[in-house]
């Protein structure tokens, strides 16, 4: 008997079919003398329809009423999960995140959980009920609505598995683990069995979307056992592990495509103590992330200054800084999006020096020009051009080695 | 300036374009410097089909969790609403029943109002923010969503309003205020610039939807000026007032027709006392409403129990009724649902001996059987075949003198 915290996924839960199906497999589960919390996010589709309607009545609605506009997605899909299961015969509950609570910062539209209390999921259980737990939202301590970011259900779901101690947390999605690459770009990409939270933590971050970031990091704090499925069946699933449990190190474990990346250049910028500050505060005060950035070489007391924001946040960005290009006394700014970032992960990085240099030979025999470079002991990135994304992935993929040997010609795997 | 609560229903805001209207509309009252809450039903349409899915799940679906659905159209509604007041240049914040807190008993689907805190909507309309209320729902004392019956959004408003100690409460809805009978039945319906609390709460409790019943109930006791206006424009409006400030005191104020309506009978039911408590008691306890009662004369030891409820409630009715029958050795249990009840409302009734013949001969002279008969003080209520419920009702207008004389042969109404 065994505490297990599920999650499922938009596509697992995309009809009432979906939802009969994934709540006979919880059922499942519970009848085998497990308990069961369930975590579920919104029905694939709503989450875009509801920012949709938000964003036809205005291009950037407040923080606090889109996520008070969002958050009903999940809800409903846990109080039809809820009603699903008792369809069955099982007693089931659904909870908002205002409900447990779960405790977040203010940050609209991407908050961090600060608390979250789960007695009262405890006592369901013990109770033989079934809690269903609306994934994705929060409450903060003025009491507005939060939302946790794209594909934050999964870490509503491995915060309530560390709060409920549980024994694992296991993440039902539309695909059966991990690849060394999106297969939908590269065909020769391999599953992988387990890898690492760190490993796990830069793929999620650089756009591999079968993990939320920051559910890998909490997992990793709090050292819950965690496990990606496919909602749609079969044996295959990834286990994500310590890294002392990774078997199979070879130095790269996958190749991403972010695509959700632009760029602003501020060109000749007074080349003063400070200025970097000043450009980018305002961005981190508003909660964008700034992942690049380079400023080049001084030669007459100026400097183009560039960096790198996710493209969703290039308006709101533009907007800020285009001030501050003027402050400053900058000759112009430019954004562009018609760029991605193509990067390299694995363990082995930090202790094999050639890595970098191998990938950016691949990208040159493609003629495939770098804009951009970050390392990291986990990642190499380069920013390219977009229309060469995902040639340079399968040239990556390919010089790494990661290329599936039974991968055969007509795009079919052989059965393992 | 004044503190006016301004309800806006479904039709109001059936889409964005709606909402936009009614957005300009709130920002016009605001401009002449009033203070203004908002209170949204769910876009039109929106109930019915979360109520559908449900449904489609399992016929009886737990009320907790219908109501966790089903609340997430107004939320979602009033979210909206928020987005476009900002959108207009105006702060705007949007409260869950759960946020302020709307403390309800816990009845599931349709909850009473227990307690109800706004200090935090004064604190808004002092710094100029807009609150926009989701109506129709609140919290029990468990911390469960529950929502307050079908229009459950009028009584929010109400409650708010008194409250707040609102100068008045602005109902808008698909019409323009309330009329002697629907004019979709009856074509020479005339308009009411004012009527009586009690006999709209006759209205309303008939049927006739322009309020909720239990908002006019609220609005009576904490004497809340109300007015029913169109949110389509219009100079036309329905005051709902104290008894002595109804100038126009006509016999009878209105005539309705009532769908939901469906008669359980028992047949040879042992004649002891207690019999009816034991009948009618399950049904008090899963809050079905019983309307009209009748037991049959005993002759040999025996008698027929009948008794009407909403068709809504039917099945479920008939589940607990059924066991009943049994247990006190019923012969059978009868069901019946295409009757309709009709009902002549007004002040009048009371002072007015003459009144329900007046009624029942109007009736007869249609060929109109009556198969059941309640009155009250301000009610006489017949159930008759539901074929024969339109003709009925302009049967009964007409011999009221309610008719309108403006009215010309091709339907359309003078100007006034």
């Amino acid at each position: 008997m065994a505490l297990i915290v599920q999650k499922y996924g938009g596509s697992s839960v995309a009809s009432l079919d979906h939802i009969r199906r994934v709540a006979m497999g919880i059922v499942t589960t519970k009848s085998k003398g497990n308990k069961v919390t369930v975590v579920v996010s919104a029905m694939s589709g709503e989450t875009d329809k509801l920012l949709g309607l938000a964003g036809q009545v205005m291009s950037n609605p407040p923080g606090r009423e889109q996520d008070a506009l969002v958050s009903t997605g999940e809800q409903a899909c846990a109080a039809l999960m809820a009603i699903t299961l008792e369809s069955l015969g099982h007693r089931a509950k659904s909870y908002l995140g205002l409900q447990l609570p779960l405790i977040t910062d203010q940050v609209h539209t991407k908050a961090r959980i600060v608390e979250l209390q789960s007695d009262i999921l405890h006592d369901d259980m013990n109770d033989g009920i079934i809690p269903v737990i609306a994934g994705f939202q929060g409450v903060c301590d003025n009491g507005s609505i939060t939302t946790l970011g794209r594909g934050g259900s999964d870490t509503t779901a491995v915060a309530l598995a560390a709060s409920l101690k549980a024994d694992c947390c296991e993440i039902y999605t539309d695909v059966d683990g991990v690849y060394t690459a999106d297969p939908n770009i590269c065909p020769k990409a391999r599953h992988l069995k387990k890898i690492s939270y760190q490993e796990m933590l830069e793929l999620a971050g650089l756009g591999a979307k079968v993990l939320h970031a920051r559910s890998v990091e909490l997992a990793q704090k709090y050292q819950v056992p965690l496990v990606v499925k496919s909602s749609f069946g079969g044996e295959k699933h990834t286990w994500i592990v310590n890294e002392e449990d990774v078997m199979e190190n070879s130095v790269i474990k996958g190749v991403t495509l972010e695509r959700n990346v632009s760029k602003i250049s501020l060109i000749r910028v007074p080349d003063r103590p400070g200025i970097a500050y000043k450009i980018l505060s305002p961005l981190a005060e508003t909660s964008i992330n700034v992942d690049m950035i380079i400023q080049n070489a001084s030669t007459d007391g100026f400097a183009d200054f560039t960096f790198t924001i996710p493209t969703t946040d290039l308006e709101k960005a533009q907007e800020l800084v285009s001030k501050i290009a003027e402050e400053i006394g900058a000759l112009e700014m430019l954004a562009e999006n018609n760029i991605v970032k193509v990067s390299a992960v694995g363990i082995g990085i930090k202790t094999n020096p050639g890595v970098a240099a191998r990938m950016f030979k691949s990208l040159s025999e493609e003629n495939i020009n770098i804009e951009m470079i970050s390392t990291s002991e986990y990642r190499i990135s380069c920013i390219i051009e977009e229309k060469y994304g995902e040639l340079a992935v399968r040239a990556v993929h390919k010089v790494f080695g990661l290329d599936d040997l039974n991968h055969t010609k007509d795009g079919e795997h052989k059965h393992e």
